[in-house]
């Protein structure tokens, strides 16, 4: 019970379930004196909310942002941040069926003896993807105030759908384009394969995986406590709460595991009296800390499990195999609206370390 | 600031550094009247022994492991247990050359910074891989605890080192024969190429890394606890507090990115009355809950950055580029050792999240 | 920063302030299956509501609860429950003046200096005693889990106000009338004494303190985590969030420090086949552990800071002494609307530390 | 389970029995660049050192403290610091008897219940006072620290031993002279009657308990984080892990509860351009924060429950009433051992919260 709870310092609350009332997040620790206005969160919020591609879900919801407390004549006071979003677009029918039918790939059969059959089933409850709006909420938090303390900058973008690559591309020119295209991948002519693979995937009831890619930059050295809350450590715990990840790694990643020392080991000079490193083999991070460059990580998605092909389950109270059409509303790939969703999760611990080492003032602004 | 904590209910304190007095552990949080043995941690301390193979360091410990606390008549108490292994056989010369040149690819340099040069340099200090000893210690209480309750098992092994893949092997088969060769990879050809490869690049004064894959079977369903907490977050967390470790993923991980949905989900049947799932391409996650299938995870490792080689680094005194020489010793491979150390920092999170879920009685054992 | 986070297991957050949308708490790590209703909610949350009664601020204010999250059919789900009041009654005026004329005995002299004058000080804004709606909202749903494990029963009572102490009662007595008069003192006719000194101060334009005491009752042995958190250490620290309150003893308390060995000792016996201690100066925690008596704790409230009568201030400005009236909506003695506030913190306290313990079920209902 | 561990960033782990092998203390979150000796640490625990005065427990222990990391040419590195002091003169043997026979007011009966049996009993095992070396060890470091950057200094002494109170005295008289006698009451004359009392009641076979005073003073404001992690509320938390702690007030404390609020207000004014309070009736606190004034807190403690005059008790496997005549090693007075615990204790929490409070810096000393 109670992991609702994301770091110690800069601490993200969620509640709410995909078929409840509301979704809500709370901010507790972020520092007085930000200048935050609702239109900033609300701009994140739209990059994730469903309804507006033809790429994702047609559940249609607004999810307008309403900040119940912590923010004063538009700053921030010091007192715990409460927003939520209003569940409009609700429909609970295709849930009475799967109720004791577990859908393969989803968290619906250990919810089922985790929580005694009291679990939310609909629409996944507390399991749903739409949690991550709580994500996001709090997210836009850290990213004004690291933005506002460090001018940090997070940049994150599909690199890969269903075996499709992106061509790599500069932090800049990924910055400015990342959103350009529904898809949410810089290289427009992979953007423009990937939609027409989903497109197609989905008319098989069928759904597809991807990568995206984060970079985070302008960010003090040393942010990370080790041993167990080393940067990486925090950032793939992170990680791996948002739904459908199943890896992470950072700079070099899996392919390190190929490499020689030599080959590897990312070699100093200095650029404008400060020390860097030639390469970024280590993703930004060394020894679980931060060192001056971009921290960059790579998060695999799988495709989502919700697909309308029929499957084999078992009735959890006949305990007899069965077929299963899963119907409801879902995303044929989740990767696009999960942009905005791993740009908020590498902030929301971003922001939390920096209050951790020390290195943010109490108060920012000046009254 | 304060990182050497992990977990909420079965909680693991370290501390200590390479060329201190002693590398220390606290198991904070086992239930009374388990059955624990001072052999029973020293065999898995054995096993991440550095001196005992020519492919790991030449440093020479006896690591023999004091019970301070906590365990009374070879029971747990439910009081804290304390643990300590002494360091013997330090050589801090090779140190002095390197205090203000740091390694590339080590911590030395972001260390610097954050503790502003008053951190212990001498072999990486708090950063050391010798810390991990302390893991494998509270590991093998956390073995212990979950062998008792739930006959857990918990095997890593050896999978891939410098390009060099073992075949797949049978979880049996794995258990019983990983520990057969100095490489602990259960696949004996493959481990004897890896071997000679580990030993050729040793000459050229390179280094080389690998993947270890780990195995958990026999547990209950619904450990971990969404969304935040979810098991396979907590486990990554983990599991990136290793030294080394660059990437982190679950059942089909990184390829779930190129799967289809109806390819990737592992579709549900019955075996003697329960519940079961055909594949485990979930890695024997859902929705963040252990759902009975056993729980795989592959962990990337990248080439030890201690490399007799001549590297750049900058003075950070003079600020100016110098040429580095790493002398000291050091592993050619960490992969070997890493095993115990693994198996170990899975159980810590395993015993955690069974405490969590209200699984196991408070007290284990009869009076 | 980061402080609005009570217990461990059984987890509130709260937030809100004084003036601005409203007062939400979080509870999570509740277990799925207690059936609760909102009007068990709403009943608590009437105790404490301002308006009611000629003794207290006159602020009318309906505070009626919504459930956003948590509860299904009736029924907790295990995941975060999300509740709110909204505030409508809110007249910031006075605050104006105040705003650089911190109020002695208040907390607008450090807030002034911790948040920069970022802070919300309409109505004292996070740190006023609206606040203590949110403890009332979770506290209703740990009575429910307390009740329905254990049948415990949670009592606080007023037995002091401006130096008028109550004739001790028993606890049945105290149980079933202390609601039947405002003051929310059993001794009815201490009670009425209590009633006219409020009035008569309050039309001086000052305010009183007093005591309250509160008893829990069916508990199982061994809850406590000691060393540092016994059971009277994370009562104590709960119950000092609560405004206003200057001390806190348990059992003979205070009056221990006076007695031999001999005289505060509780001598054991059986009764029923269980044992028992004859008295229980002890107050139901030795060694930071409950042991089966019941649980005492006498808690003092200061009087009121927010009086009409001239004091003495300093504009944070011009730093001059200058005169100030406070004005605004204030309690003459917040004893009567606190009882239910210290019974739910109670409460509180005691479900996360069973949960802690391990004693409560992962699911309590049946499906 | 689980717990032994007191702050957030200034974290202090404790473990050890009174007669196993140790008594540990771990200090995480400490920053870098404090000059600390082991004799600093040395001369606190030697004021709690048993067997030193008539007064006393006669058993002997030299509690010379190891520091085992952490510190590095004299200089905490910002890693954790281990200590540990070795049990020496252990006797065991009173405790044979009453292994089954718990002793009325100790921890004995419910720690039976919660750990099965299986905790260590041999000198209440955990629950002995001797665990609070382990406080004065991490108290000693947090002290160090706030000396270092605010000025701070803690004093604690005896003002009431059973019913004979100590006449007033100043902070800077008391300072001084508490550690000029025994009984550690800086009123010399009621120090002389607080000894012979005790020594006469040792002699009885009975104990004595009394009041401990603690003023800390040079705080910057704003420490605190309300509404649960309030200043108050978590020095009271760390107050009651002191064993034989039976009440808690700060500044007026329980007489606040008999004041008008004109009374116990502290009207501000200037001195020499700072705000500050006429009177101190807060204690130094404030809703919760610091500010400014000194810190004031009372301790009550009760009389040693290890007495050999005979008690009642009851046989836990019989379940018959049995008398019980307590041997071994214990002090009539806890009082005059508790004056460097109470600093310890007070020091820990307060440099917990000005490292939550972001007013310490991230490393302290220049290299």
């Amino acid at each position: 019970m109670s992991g609702n709870i994301l770091g110690e310092r800069f601490v993200l609350v969620c509640y709410g379930e995909s078929h409840g009332r509301a979704i809500g997040a709370v901010i507790d620790g972020c520092p007085a004196g930000i200048h935050i206005e609702r239109e900033e969160i609300q701009k994140d919020l739209d990059l994730r909310r469903p309804g507006i591609s033809s790429i994702s879900s047609p559940r249609k919801e607004e999810d307008q942002v309403e900040i119940l407390s912590g923010v004063f004549n538009g700053m921030t006071t010091g007192s715990p941040i409460g927003m939520l979003i209003w569940n409009k677009d609700v429909d609970s029918k295709p849930y009475d069926r799967i109720l004791k039918m577990p859908r393969p790939g989803h968290s619906d059969m250990p919810a089922w003896f985790k929580y005694g059959g009291f679990n939310d089933i609909r629409g996944g409850g507390h399991f749903s993807a739409r949690l991550t709006a709580a994500f996001v909420m709090g997210g836009a938090i850290a990213k004004k105030l690291l933005a506002s303390v460090f001018g940090t900058e997070i940049v994150a973008y599909v690199t890969e759908i269903g075996g499709i690559k992106a061509t790599p591309i500069s932090f800049e020119e990924a910055k400015s384009v990342r959103y350009s295209n529904e898809v949410r991948c810089p290289d427009s002519a992979a953007a423009e394969k990937m939609k027409e693979l989903i497109l197609e995937e989905k008319k098989k009831g069928d759904s597809l995986g991807g990568l995206i890619e984060c970079i985070a930059k302008n960010l003090p050295i040393g942010l990370g406590e080790p041993v167990f809350d080393s940067l990486d450590s925090d950032l793939a715990r992170a990680l791996f709460s948002i739904p459908a990840v199943k890896g992470v790694e950072f700079g070099s990643g899996f392919n390190a595991a190929r490499l020689r020392g030599s080959q590897n080991n990312d070699q100093y000079t200095t650029v404008g009296g400060k020390i860097v490193s030639k390469t970024n083999n280590a993703g930004g991070i060394l020894g679980g800390l931060s060192f001056g460059m971009p921290i960059v990580s790579r998060i695999a998605f799988k495709p989502p499990s919700s697909i309308p092909k029929t499957q084999k389950s078992v009735n959890l109270e006949t305990m007899k195999e069965e077929d299963l059409i899963v119907s409801g509303r879902h995303d044929p790939c989740v990767l696009p609206r999960a942009v905005p969703i791993v740009e908020a999760v590498v902030a929301l611990v971003l922001a939390d370390h920096a209050l951790r080492a020390g290195v943010i003032p109490p108060v920012i602004g000046k009254h």
